[in-house]
């Protein structure tokens, strides 16, 4: 599915900065929905003007009702539209009619519940459509602006937490509530927070774009179940991290899809739909988190403190356990724990007792009051080799708790550096996480915990960097329009695989490297191009009505001469006509044989949300059994390709280390691109597998020697 | 280091259950140690009486003090050190005379500051020999019983815990008050709670061996910094799992310990001490922790539930979004959905709405109150498909979080089958939560979390269930006199390797498949070994002084007639001699050549702690790039060996699937067998390379084709 056109700043600006609002359809019973989302707007001092719509009330609480929005005297900003969806899109006339071009759509009981609820979407956002609206919804808990010039919880959300600078999109309103009851308890602040539901019209990519440009918002998480429009999501998110430097955190759901299970390609069995979305996710530059925990320990580390510059850190602790782990931890997942320079160990040795370890990790000693923690988080933060401070704090009987934080936020005000916090337990530690907590300090119960989320940081701030526009080769020796009349023939004689004599000629089309190669239809002709293109050669029998040639003796491998080449036609024929004596038979597929070389496999994928997917790895024992590939979006630039190839692990092998022979990667990679464009080029082609592609020696390039094409 | 004698039940009991206590050189000065631990035992309602020993105090707080333990005019069951570690001795000597046999050393300054801490930790350990006294420390936060005929508090944390059937020991004082904090506020309670800092006399295994016996105990945690007697905490630990079924978890911190960064061998660069960690740990049953987080979510499930019967489990949800989260880490981690009963389907359409998912994972809707989640949690539980039941919850306006909470308790209890929860959020969630945890309901803020607890309990179930007498297999037809002698001569020469030439007649010995072979001294005697043991063969320079053989050119392999063999012999000195002319040369080793079969690789590293450790995986790339290995603690168990060879990923090459040809695994798991036994006869051995073990077709063998042995 496209997206047709990206809903412009205004148009979603409009919805989180109303003047005024009806809530069309709201009541007054208390604890139902209509009445909440009233009651909430109400009671957290919305900014504008509030109208309550109702068929059957004089009054909601003690605000005048009206019983239609067209009775409202003056122009209403927003509507949020909370009937039953039987009646919805009676009342959303009525809302366009008023003129209202911004709408929240809460109601449930649409798409999401099947059958006459995917008609009553269709016609609300036909209604919106007509008269211009944009919403949000319908099926969601609502948004919230904690922005103070606004100051608007139009949800029914227990409670509007505290204003910040991360924003929140959700595709589950349940998750919603969660998400702030967690938040508010950690004095975890917002921008905006929605929770968009069935997104009939407005969706994560529109938000994105609206966030991106938003002053209030510093990092964007979202939750999405599925992705309707992956393409889309790449291309706001690359914006959003490229003009603005502003991460995205995610979660998807649904890791463990059953998609991959039976394909017909082993590219089709290898990329399931969560390895694309990874592959997306990480082109895109979106982080993937593993659940909420993560995401928000990730998000107080890049919502409240400067990125690290490098991957130097300290580690400060007055407990050798938690010390060492952090630093298992730090190091595992690519810190490294910066050598101090001689004035800091020069201070640290002065100051501290002489039990403590004033190397990296630093450790107080368990007996340490508030004076040996200050002296060696502020001498550490000064030090020209650490740009960033982990502190650890385990509550003994005389740790003075409160006066380490408050004495860290006064470092932290300092400095541009950041410092995150570990201080172990619950009860006895609150007060000191509490003072850090309003402070904007990042806090993590576990030590690891902090430390993955500075290597979070830390190679967000890396990639930024590296980030520069690479790009996308362009081969012009392609004639598409071969490929495609021959794709667009298989198609319409109803085939779903193309013949690999056809095939051969889609990637003879984009210059792929084919051996050389004819078609036979007697023993002479096969001996006639045997000889022609030099042996050894293979022969395969040609039929759309076999797929598994191998399997049936339809293959016959290592072709020395004439007489071999005549013999092994003949019994090519002989065993198909055994096993498939109906198969309509094409003719014998002749070609050169290349022997020596690496064997690495390429396919191509199409995926309904992400679109065409590039597969690469090693081939045979490797994807079968290590399942040792990559995969990446196309179109695949520069970067992207050399990146592709260079991180499977079984990558030593072609480049000749540890006694195996250095492989032509260079065409490898050309290989590799040509495939992008033809992905890009011919949407027809729903599978295809390059297996082996045979990679030579340097200098030597490679070879496609078996390929297939699913429609 | 061997561990002598493990304490016995009595002596350590005594220290858990004194009826007097002597604090030896506590004061009045609050906030101290020596105060603390004299004023927790005193005010958490020790059962016993309490002495305080203080050179200047007339009392402390309002209790008589005495000034040595020796005026004390009653009997003592137990003292406690608090003394500097510069005079521990000498109260350490009176406490002797007066009788007292059991002891907690809480004083730090000992080992682990170095230099005379050493000696200092060594003289008290000698007084205490002396005496026949035990004790726990030096460098600790003490002892903790909460069992209320002792109630002992004789520690200097902020808070005793609550009393539960989880045990703590932990090298680490400091990370003991996190611990302390962290499970009050969830109400975790302990049987026992051990800080016993540098194990001078009393150790982990000790305390294994008395918490195996000890009725208040359920679950064992651990927290290590070093292991130090490797061997006997295995031993310790299969104990404790096969005679009682409780678990261990453990956390063993120092996994990225440099210990594996440079070694002679393969198997010394590969056998790291984290990976031999968790080798032994796995054989010995203990299951290994990331962190404490993790250590507490398996340790309430252990502790408060029944073990899942099976694998099959429900989940229950409120909301779509962390339903398929949790299903996603159910499947992942090796759970599944259970499909229900016919009669459980008909209850939960009669009584759930129509939009309601009454498939397993069940959603009860967002608008769910009390009712339906009780419907549905009972008729789950009663379900013959489902051995465990996991509630997810989030707080929508109209969720009856207490009276759900209070539902589940009754229905667990009436029920032997497991049930976990996870209320998200934390404010509005909070009073929920309190009822769980005070119930023994196990709870999770992130459903994540609550299913992977879920899959470490079944597992663990089905590991005690499988968990049968394995045997070491013992062969008689080994000469170790033979191998003995060899290493032992190769060792008073100072040897720090054999040559390949001894290192096959240790193998010899013990009947591993040595491919027949002879040493050569001249070309002639080259040419007539090779003519006896039959073409191909291989020959190799055999000196002391080489290591690389290889790279200096004193190898040459694929030797076909007597005529390249003659030239083969000149070749080889000719390019050692070119090489390295001072090399002291022993001949040339003829060996017979095996060019078909699998390449697999065998390795023995001993380890300080754990002793020897084989090492199995396929050879080349499969070990050099994807470390696809397995390690065992020898001797390994006929089971341990088979799990060993068939839990390497490349498995399958050896089992002729995929094409590939079916290897004679029962000769190689023979010879496994063979390397275990001489691991265990001959520790004199550091590290053994076998690389490759030849494995040929099934029913054809295997042969080593190299190998080292590093002293």
């Amino acid at each position: 599915m496209q997206k047709e056109k990206i809903k412009t700043f205004n148009e979603i600006n409009d919805i989180f900065y109303p003047k005024s609002i009806a809530v069309v359809g709201t009541n007054n019973v208390t604890g139902s929905v209509p009445y909440d989302i009233f009651e909430n707007i109400l009671h957290d001092r919305f900014q504008g003007i509030l109208y309550p719509v109702s068929p059957s009330e004089k009054n909601v609480t003690s605000v005048k009702s009206y019983k239609y929005v067209l009775d409202i005297e003056d122009d209403v900003d927003m509507a949020i539209l909370v009937f039953p969806s039987s009646v919805a899109h009676l009342a959303m006339e009525q809302i366009g009619q008023k003129g209202i071009k911004s709408m929240i759509v809460i109601s449930a009981g649409f798409k999401e519940v099947g059958g006459k609820g995917i008609e009553r979407e269709k016609k609300i956002k036909e209604i919106a459509d007509k008269y211009g609206i944009s919403f949000i919804g319908p099926n969601c808990l609502g948004v919230i602006n904690t922005d103070s010039k606004c100051h608007m919880n139009a949800s029914f959300a227990r409670a509007m937490p505290e204003e910040g600078n991360i924003a929140f999109i959700s595709q589950s309103g349940a998750l919603c509530t969660a998400v702030l009851d967690y938040a508010n308890a950690k004095h975890i602040g917002f921008s905006k927070f929605v929770s968009f539901g069935n997104k009939a019209d407005i969706d994560e990519i529109d938000l994105l774009n609206y966030l991106k440009d938003d002053p209030k918002t510093k990092v964007i998480l979202m939750y999405l179940e599925e992705v309707t429009n992956g393409k889309a999501l790449m291309e706001a998110a690359k914006k959003v991290t490229a003009e603005t430097g502003k991460p995205i955190l995610a979660i998807k759901s649904g890791r463990t899809a059953e998609g991959a299970s039976a394909a017909a390609s082993h590219t089709g069995s290898l990329a399931g739909s969560d390895e694309i979305t990874n592959a997306a996710f990480e082109q895109a530059g979106i982080i993937r988190c593993e659940n909420l925990e993560e995401m928000f320990d990730y998000a107080k580390a890049f919502a409240y403190q400067p990125l690290p510059k490098s991957k130097n850190m300290a580690i400060i602790t007055n407990a050798g356990g938690p010390g060492v782990l952090a630093t298992d931890k730090a190091i595992n997942s690519g810190l490294s724990l910066g050598k101090f320079e001689e004035a800091t160990t020069r201070i640290l040795k002065k100051s501290l007792p002489a039990a403590a370890n004033i190397k990296n990790p630093v450790d107080v000693i368990g007996d340490a009051r508030a004076d040996r923690y200050n002296v060696a988080i502020s001498a550490t933060i000064k030090d020209k080799n650490i740009d960033g401070v982990n502190v650890i704090l385990t509550p003994q009987s005389m740790t003075e708790i409160e006066a380490i934080a408050e004495d860290i936020v006064k470092v932290v005000n300092r400095s541009d550096k950041p410092v995150y916090t570990s201080f172990m337990g619950e009860t006895d530690v609150a007060k000191g996480i509490d003072i850090l907590q309003r402070n904007n300090i990042p806090h993590y119960i576990l030590p690891e915990d902090m430390v993955k989320a500075m290597s979070a940081t830390t190679k967000f701030n890396e990639r930024l960097k590296e980030r520069s526009e690479s790009k996308i080769k362009q081969f012009s020796d392609v004639n598409k329009e071969k490929a495609t009349k021959i794709l667009d023939k298989a198609i319409a004689e109803n085939k779903t695989y193309l013949p690999e004599e056809e095939a051969v000629k889609v990637l003879k089309a984009y210059n792929f490297p084919v051996l050389p190669n004819g078609l036979a239809n007697s023993k002479d002709e096969a001996g006639k191009i045997a000889d022609e293109i030099k042996y050894p050669v293979v022969m395969k029998i040609i039929s759309s009505d076999i797929v598994h040639k191998f399997d049936i003796g339809g293959v016959i491998l290592n072709i020395q001469n004439r007489e071999e080449a005549e013999k092994a036609y003949k019994q090519i024929l002989k065993n198909v006509k055994k096993a498939m004596p109906k198969a309509d038979i094409k003719g014998v597929f002749v070609q050169k044989m290349v022997e020596e070389g690496q064997e690495v496999i390429l396919g191509l994928k199409k995926d309904n949300s992400f679109g065409s997917v590039i597969m690469f790895g090693l081939g045979g024992i490797f994807v079968e059994i290590f399942k040792d590939v990559n995969f990446k979006v196309a179109p695949i630039s520069e970067d992207e390709v050399d990146n592709m190839i260079q991180s499977i692990r079984s990558y030593p092998i072609l480049t000749g280390t540890r006694g195996s022979i250095k492989r032509d990667i260079k065409s490898l990679k050309e290989t590799i691109q040509r495939l992008s464009q033809l992905a890009i080029d011919c949407p027809q082609i729903n599978e295809l597998d390059i297996n082996p592609l045979i990679v030579r020696n340097e200098g030597n390039g490679c070879f496609v020697a078996d390929t297939k094409i699913m429609l």
